[in-house]
């Protein structure tokens, strides 16, 4: 196809699509004229990728980084999925007190020295904002936010689409920063029904 | 106490303590000379609820609502959390099309009708997040952020401390917007665990 058919097959508009093509985000498509090229499907499923990262606000070079690891995939599916879901892991401060939350890690599941730093970082400063605030998540409340997470993982990573890498790729994108908010509305909103459940009538 | 001694008993300073006495967000203490007043115990625990407000992002002026109510707490302990409840979850754009989340709110075991329109948007607006990306979340995932999200708030209800309502207001506030990135770095650390528990060493 044509690039003017491409941008309708893929909704994205002409001087986006070579935009992309000149940040080398998207593969030329095959010359058949000194100004026209033909495009193929695979082309579309690319742009879908694209503006997936783009809608999980992820910037040009790390989408860079899971173009390349797309065209030429890692030995594994994990590692493949680790460098998408890495581009969309805001990275945090290293250097932070890493203890409680490397012992969350082992909680969760994980084998001990194996998270990755950004990960690792992402909980300390999660950790050290409610200490700073001189807040403490009750045992029974955090046992279940480790079992939630667990859960809620388990069936997200059993949920990747198996027929193309692209369909993978943009599901971990997409399902892990899309999500996020759909997920604290949703705690949100159980709060107000068990709370209503709980002291509805009270004195 | 003397303002001094309430500043160290509450680790606030001073101009800090009297910026909240000019807006009404502290009671003033009892006047024991022309520049000097007595603060008691309740100051304390007054100031703490107030510093968990600011830390969680909230304004003066729904910082002045929450207090409000601990001085003249509702009729129901529910009412009063619900104010402490509202004032830390941003107001969502009303109009949009709440049909899904309404749906959502039953699924979680809300009453037909009964969800504020407040959390009822922010449902709604996470829901034309994903779809506007056209991502869908799997049935089997929805079903499980569903039972997650009712677990968590059921713990997070039963952990609320029933000494003080100062106390209680404090944890429904610090306890529903600070842990928010607590649980989102736990989800994140579990994907990580269990992709690579399936995909470790995939060809």
């Amino acid at each position: 196809m044509r690039i003017s058919e491409l941008a309708a097959a893929a909704d994205v508009a002409v001087p986006t699509i070579k935009y992309y093509l000149r940040e080398g985000l998207l593969p030329e498509g095959v010359r058949t004229a000194a100004t026209q090229a033909e495009y193929c499907p695979r082309h579309v499923e690319r742009l879908r990728v694209i503006r997936a990262l783009i809608a999980a606000g992820v910037s040009v070079a790390e989408i860079r980084k899971v173009v390349t690891a797309l065209d030429a995939p890692p030995a594994g599916a994990y590692d493949l999925l680790g460098v998408a879901h890495a581009a969309v892991t805001p990275a945090a401060p290293e250097g932070a007190d890493t203890g409680s939350a490397e012992a969350l890690y082992e909680r969760l599941g994980g084998r001990p020295g194996t998270c990755e730093p950004g990960l690792l970082g992402g909980l300390a400063v999660a950790l050290a904002t409610l200490e700073r605030a001189g807040f403490t998540v009750p045992s029974a409340v955090m046992d279940e936010y480790i079992v939630a997470a667990r859960r809620i993982a388990e069936a997200e990573i059993a949920g990747i689409p198996g027929d193309s890498l692209e369909d993978a790729v943009r599901y971990v994108v997409l399902g892990t920063v899309l999500t996020e908010p759909l997920l604290l509305a949703l705690r949100r909103a159980a709060q107000q029904i068990v709370s209503s459940e709980r002291f509805a009538g009270d004195p």
